[in-house]
């Protein structure tokens, strides 16, 4: 198993790549190979549009990968992810794509072009605070499928995004279809304002309408009010999915932690 | 001209209020009606939503009022906005409506369902350095429609409204046809990287391109990047003004300011 790192969003980390880079060696059932574009700062993110973009479709290309695992976060994907998906390579069909966040757009618009994509940890997790299990849940389920670093309560179809991510991709080429989807969504560093105006926008769509339900990962780093905004992040979302007729499944082991649990993207028609 | 303030969104000040209020006295030309629900507060709302919704029809059908102002905005006007459309009584249509940040879910609603709206400032803008001019300037343009109000170089049919909150209304019942319109757009408090990814959204919207143009008021408070973004607010939106097709008109006097000027929602075939 070849799993190439690319950082189609902000700038990996030196020290979390050698920390992945270590647990790989130990595992010894896989090998990693980080793009030198990881590493590239031009501003907000790693490297212009058109590096980022050359080394995703570089290692989309190749077929001696296996896996592409986005590197971390921030903010970028979108800006390359409908010209990632232009022209595609044959070998880029046969690969698994996995992240969370930001690499939302991504999985997103990848999942839509019938490619495998799932939701889970990604290298730059090796910061966090027991970030060494997210990263070895991550490479479990990427090397041998392990059942065990599944969301537990996953019904198929499932797609797992961030909110505000979710919310800033429909109406644009990357919309993939809700159908019938257990639709997982988590949030990080927003007002609770801001989470229900978000939720507002998400489940006044047709497409999220037609979810089989909506569960909400953690909310993590509520952005403190000037005034209590006087409910909580699970009422919020309980209350759009009552007002917009969705199901609301309850709680989801996602987030923006090391807890972060792996959502393939489960096609019902596999 | 007797014009009611309700507050769809959050609890005015009454400092606020009695500044308008004193204003108003001096003028002689309007007369005032502060809805007490306006000083109501629930949690981060000037009230319930019921209790916001039942203020807004109260005046929407009272036919000896001419003109509606939204308090101020914050949040939360998008929870009632299609209630308040429902079974519109006649002396609804026969007012005018002005506000802007919060109240553009309002005003994007107002004028979808063929009512006068504007942008413009609010009572509450009393309170900033300054905002006595901003209020004259709404009272101005609301009794006499005073020309100099207006945004200088507005082309016809014009809207304005908050980046945020055009695209949390994009795919909902809100949304209003920008076929031909010089789109006004503004933001306040939040990170570029935001930004960026909101234009992503916004210039995606087939509705959106069809605009005239896209003009750029001031994007203020804006929040720190752990990182420099790497280009400036206005880069940004020709960026995705180019990238989509759309005009970019340069610059527009709007924004959360004393300076902020009125934009009708003109509509083309009056």
């Amino acid at each position: 198993m070849r799993i190439a790192i690319v950082a189609p969003s902000c700038t990996l980390k030196r020290e979390a790549a050698d920390a992945v880079q270590a647990m790989v060696r130990e595992r010894g059932d896989c090998e990693l190979i980080i793009h030198p574009q990881c590493f590239l700062t031009d501003g907000h993110f790693a490297g212009p549009d058109e590096t980022r973009l050359a080394a995703l479709r570089e290692v989309m290309a190749d077929p001696s990968i296996d896996a592409v695992w986005f590197a971390r976060g921030g903010y970028g994907s979108n800006r390359i992810a409908e010209a990632a998906l232009a022209d595609m390579p044959g070998a880029a069909r046969s690969k698994t794509y996995m992240g969370y966040s930001d690499a939302g757009f991504l999985l997103a618009g990848f999942h839509k072009a019938g490619m495998e994509v799932a939701w889970g940890p990604m290298p730059q997790d090796a910061l966090r605070a027991g970030g060494d299990a997210a990263v070895a849940r991550a490479l479990d389920w990427l090397v041998r499928r392990d059942p065990s670093a599944l969301e537990p309560e996953l019904q198929s179809p499932a797609m797992a995004f961030n909110l505000t991510v979710l919310s800033s991709l429909l109406g644009t080429p990357l919309e993939p279809d809700f159908t019938g989807v257990d639709l997982l969504i988590e949030e990080v560093s927003e007002h609770l304002y801001a989470t229900d105006r978000t939720m507002f926008h998400l489940t006044a769509s047709a497409n999220v309408r037609r979810a089989a339900r909506i569960r909400l990962g953690r909310v993590a780093d509520i952005l403190p009010n000037d005034v209590e905004f006087g409910t909580d992040e699970e009422a919020i979302v309980e209350d759009w999915c009552r007002r917009s007729g969705i199901a609301y499944g309850g709680r989801a082991d996602i987030g923006h932690d090391a807890l972060n649990k792996v959502v393939p993207f489960r096609r019902e028609n596999r």
